[in-house]
Formats: structure tokens, C-alpha cells, sequence
């Protein structure tokens, strides 16, 4: 194991309780009534957990899209051609994707990662060009990739939240882009819950009955050539049934999560990284965020093996980021509300009756105490 | 009925089929899978029907929050007391209330409506000061107004809207401050669902079960001693056990809705102020938009009546039009998209692979057309 990936996996630390603990009184103290702002309360408290502080908005956020291609294509998986991934690699650098939409709208920055795209990129300001290799192997007859080339897919994400760290980036929305990867995502997603290939496997980009069935088909192949058995290690688990672009994935989750960053994960093929990086180090999920529930069906099982619950579910199956960055207005809502919300002292509100006496006499907190 | 109310009953058109036509066509020529983006798309579409035009990003929003009190809080239903709901508009005019932020964030105007606090409030910007009457009657003895009044605090809701119109408003957050508003909602549910007391009533801003006790036997009370009947009148409804200012939401959403301008609807009050509008005018629900489930269980059910399935699901039981508020960020997305996004054409990226084919031939739709 490369030093960076090993100090990255030893520096990451257990959320602030006493950080977490303050925003929790912190929120009672607010004016409205307790629990009132729902799961926001509990975002605003596991947010201070990551960030070791309380009760400050959130500072610049940054989209990074991480890319690569799939060798399994060729079994017929994918509703769209390989060459899409480089096309839609530059409709990113060119700000025509939904991604850059939703970025420009949250007045985050965008960057996209070449972990592996099996074409030429020509060089972008935007683009972090850091390719493994030309796409992964078909995980129906060999390997995605060596151990070695996993290691630096891996550390290719971490440079990329890295660098975004050193700009001052303090929350990360992760997504992907290659045609192919939901299959990959599915495999992962199966191979760690022992899930059947036919309930991790949905019809990615718009596969139709026949797609669908080469999709779970190979999945099952994947899995048994790769026969991991339980309890996979993480480094292997990317080499055998992943992609680059996941690898990548995971080690910017790992990275972001050693910087105390918050991480918002999109779809299926994000949070397969996210599972891969929890393999690798357990406590990563505690600076996860999921951003929404993907109408792709692995996603759901690998959400509850990390134990996160999703802020939104609007049936979105786009990838590149989208549904974390619809999700980050709510973060962003969460960081802000107690940072700039009066308290009941400050504003003369009166606090609730007191339980017993029901007879709609004022208890005012601001001269009560 | 007065003129203003009669002429804004009659001027709510139907939605814009041409321009949802012409939004699902334009949907599936974007640079994404077909329906990838879920919810979003039926979102641009609805967008589209609203505001009869495609593919613009929605301009100014605006929060709009109506405030008044309810005699009812005599019966012990609220956890709060009712100068809370007074003390609350002063924290709105300050900046410090939950809804304050939330507009900030958003970059929205906040106008405060005094339909009918029982207090005098000082001038401020901020506030439109159209006070009916202060604070309605005890509904488990009388009805909360007359019909009259009901119809001032109606006007006075579009009066707000029509202010906000003619500034270039085009997306409108309705919300409420009211302590005792959730007892005149559920009885309004009731009323019109014919569901019993105890299934539309909730804990409110933190009631125990004894004060839900109380709250339901109100509700009760209210109902048989208002004994409206099916298919109750809206002006009656909101006379009988309604509220000032959900009486003067449903005047917002009414002129809103005859200005074809966007409504997104917070919890039980607010949609229990739609609800009376659209018994008004059947047409206005077709302009609203539900912002989110709240935690309180009649809303559940007075969305199922308007045909309103929510964006968000976060526990929210603020009110204020917070919950409409966080959704904002996903309106303002769903219609920015479509005006932003690359077309495949555009951004030559290939188009799906033939179905029948499933062996990764690119059909390029730059060329095919």
C-alpha cells in the first residue's frame, strides 16, 4: 500500500462529539419550536461532527465529476455507446451537462477527473487529467484492473479533493460519468451484501427487458470469476469488479473525509465508492451525505450498508453529480440556519407553556432564563 | 362576492398544453438518458403549463408569509402562547426567523402579511399591514369570522400577491405564522375530506398527549357545531373554522394562480389555504406546487385532495414557508436545466444504441438527426 493511501487511512478521524453536542443545544436554543426543522437539526449536528465547529455557514463547495470506461460494455450492458463517456467528458468542460447547470446554480466549481477514459482528452483548466489506464478489462472474463492500477485510481481522487481541499473547499459532491459503470456498481454492491445480481442490477441509463437480463447475466458472471467471498478486502474488491472511475471515487471520499470535508454522494456508481472506501477504512461513511435515493436498485443496498439515509428522492438515474447537488442547497441550508437564526433569548420570544397547566400562560424564556 | 375576488375567480386559465407539449419534446432532446432526471423533468414540464413558456429560468421569488391568530387557543391547543405568534413577526421583520434565512440563501424577498394578529404592529418595509379583525373567535363555540371578514383577509392575500406580480415576481413561497393554526387547518380537513378528528390532527409545534387531546376534542367540537356538510362553500369553510391568514393564503394562491405565477405551497396551514381556494376555483391547484410532507398528519391528507405529491420529505413542522422554501432550490433547477443544458446535437454526443442491435454501435443523432 502506496504511503499516501496508508496516512490518508490512518488520519481519519471520529466525528467531534463535543462539536456535535454543542450544536444540539444550540438548536433548542433557536427560535422555533424543538425538532421543529426535522431532519435540517440533524444534518446542522452531524455537519459540526465532521467540521469540528458549529454554527458556520459553509464555506465554497466544489462538484467533482470523476470519469473512466468500462471493458463490460461489450457484453451489451449499456443502453449508450462507450465513446459517450469522452463525449459527455467534454459537454462538462463545455457547460452544457446538468452538472454544470446545478453547479452554476449553487455557485460551486466544477471538476472533472480522467481516471480512465479510453479516448484522448484535450487539455481543460476544468480537467484534472490523471488517467490509469484506457478503461477497465470486461469483469466477465478478467480482472477491472491490477491491484497496482486500483492504488492509483484511488490516489488520482485523493489528489483531485486534495487540491480542491488546498483551495478551501469545505463540501464535496462526488459523481461519476462512464457508460457501463452501473453494471460495475452492481457487481461491487452484490459482492459486498451478497445480494443476488438480479436485485442490485436496474436499467442504468434505459436498458430495455433483453439489457436488462445480459446486465444481471454478467454481473453473475463477474461475480463468480471474481468468487471474492465475504468480507472483501476494498483494494480488491475496485481490482476486480470496479472501475476507475469508482476507485477514484473512493479515494477522494477518503481524502475528503481525512481534510474533515463534507462528502455528498450522488447515485449507484458514487456510493459503490464510498462502500470501497469503507472497507478501506471504516469511519469514512461517518463524513458521507447521501444525497438522494437513485431510481437504480443497488444503490438502496449499498445506502443502508454505509448506513446513510437519503435527503431527497425524485427518481433521479442521471449520474455526473446531480442528485448530491441538488441536495447540497439543503446542506447549505442546514450549515446556515443555525449560524444566523435568533435564539429566543435575543428575539423576546416566548418559550412553550409550561406542560401541566395547559391554560395558555406565557413562560418567557428571555427573563425565565 | 366582492369584484376583485369574483374577476381574479374567473381569470385562472387552464395550464399551457402547448408549452408542456413543447418542454417534453425539448426534455428528450437534452444531453441526458430520457427521464433521467426524474421528478425534475415532469417539474419543467409543469413550469412550462404554468407559465406558458419553455425553458426560462425562473426570475425573482419570493416568500410571502401571512400571519395571524386564532381564538381556539383558549382550548389549550397549542404548546406555545399566542403572543408567540406576534413576537414570531417582529423576529421575521428582524431577519432572525428560520424563513429569514432561508430567503437570504435563496436570494428571495420576504413580505410578511398581518391578515389578522391580535396585537399592533409597528410599520416596517417588510410588512404589509392588512389586518381584518384581531385574532378569530373561539371556533368550538362560534364561527372564526364572519363571511365578510373572511373575504377582507382573502383580498388582503391577493392584495400581497398582486404587490409581489407587479414587482416581477414569477415563483411565490406561500407560508404562515399563526400559533393555533394547526387546530383551524385540521378542522378545514376534516371539513372537507370528512376524515375524523383524530386523523387530521397533529402534535403541532410540540404538544403532548394530553394537549392532542384537547386539540382533537376542539376539532371535534368545531366540526359539529359548524356542521357544513359535503362539499362545503370555500368562503363559508374558512369563515366557519378557518383562519386569517390561511383565509389571505388562499387570496395569495387565487391571484398568484390568475397571474400564472409559480406557487410553491409550505405544510398543513398553507395547503389548507389552497384547499379553500381551490374549492373556490377548482383550477388553482394545477398552479401549486407542494414544497413537502410535513410532519403533521393532515397535510398528508389535504395534499392527496389537491393532487399534490410533495418534493421533499425532511420532518419538517416549522411552517413559515420553510419547507416550500428548501424546495425552491429544486424549482428554480427543474426550470434552469432545460434553459441551460446542451441538446445531443449541440454537444455532439451520441444517442442511444439500437434496441435491437445490443452490440455497442454508436447511432451519433449530430448526424442522424
Amino acid at each position: 500500500m502506496s504511503e499516501l493511501l496508508e496516512a490518508t487511512l490512518t488520519s481519519i478521524g471520529p466525528l467531534d462529539e463535543r462539536a456535535m453536542e454543542a450544536a444540539r443545544r444550540h438548536q433548542d436554543d433557536l427560535t422555533k419550536p424543538p425538532g421543529s426543522l426535522g431532519r435540517l437539526e440533524e444534518l446542522a449536528v452531524h455537519l459540526a461532527g465532521i467540521r469540528g465547529r458549529d454554527a458556520a455557514p459553509l464555506g465554497p463547495c466544489a462538484m467533482l465529476v470523476c470519469a473512466g470506461d468500462h471493458g463490460v460494455v461489450a457484453q451489451g450492458v449499456s443502453a449508450y455507446p462507450a465513446e459517450v463517456t469522452a463525449q459527455m467528458v467534454a459537454n462538462f468542460l463545455g457547460g452544457g451537462a446538468a452538472i454544470c447547470v446545478l453547479a452554476r446554480l449553487a455557485g460551486a466549481r466544477l471538476l472533472v477527473l480522467d481516471a480512465g477514459v479510453a479516448a484522448d482528452l484535450p487539455a481543460h483548466p476544468q480537467l484534472l487529467g490523471l488517467k490509469v489506464r484506457r478503461g477497465t478489462a470486461d469483469i466477465t472474463r478478467e480482472p477491472a484492473m491490477t491491484p497496482g492500477e486500483a492504488r492509483a485510481a484511488i490516489e488520482a481522487g485523493m489528489a483531485a479533493a486534495l487540491r480542491l481541499g488546498d483551495q478551501g473547499v469545505e463540501a464535496l459532491v462526488v459523481g461519476d460519468m462512464g457508460i457501463g459503470n452501473t453494471t460495475a456498481a452492481s457487481a461491487m454492491v452484490a459482492a459486498v451484501t451478497g445480494a443476488p445480481a438480479s436485485a442490485v442490477c436496474g436499467r442504468g441509463t434505459g436498458l430495455d427487458d433483453a439489457g436488462l437480463a445480459r446486465k444481471v447475466a454478467a454481473v453473475d458472471a463477474a461475480l463468480r470469476r471474481a468468487a471474492l467471498g465475504p468480507d472483501p478486502d476494498g483494494l480488491r474488491l475496485l481490482a476486480e469488479l470496479g472501475g476507475l472511475e469508482i476507485a477514484a471515487i473512493a479515494g477522494a471520499v477518503l481524502a475528503a473525509a481525512a481534510r474533515r470535508m463534507v462528502v455528498l454522494l450522488d447515485g449507484h456508481p458514487a456510493t459503490a465508492g464510498a462502500l470501497a472506501a469503507a472497507l478501506l477504512a471504516p469511519r469514512v461513511a461517518d463524513y458521507c451525505i447521501a444525497g438522494h435515493r437513485s431510481a437504480e436498485r443497488g444503490h438502496v443496498l449499498a445506502l443502508a450498508r454505509l448506513g446513510l439515509v437519503p435527503l431527497l428522492d425524485l427518481e433521479l438515474r442521471l449520474g455526473e453529480g446531480t442528485g448530491a447537488a441538488l441536495a447540497l442547497g439543503l446542506v447549505m441550508a442546514a450549515a446556515r440556519l443555525p449560524a444566523e437564526m435568533a435564539t429566543f433569548s435575543s428575539a423576546s420570544v416566548s418559550g412553550p407553556v409550561a406542560p401541566a397547566s395547559g391554560d395558555g400562560q406565557a413562560v418567557d424564556l428571555a427573563t425565565a432564563g
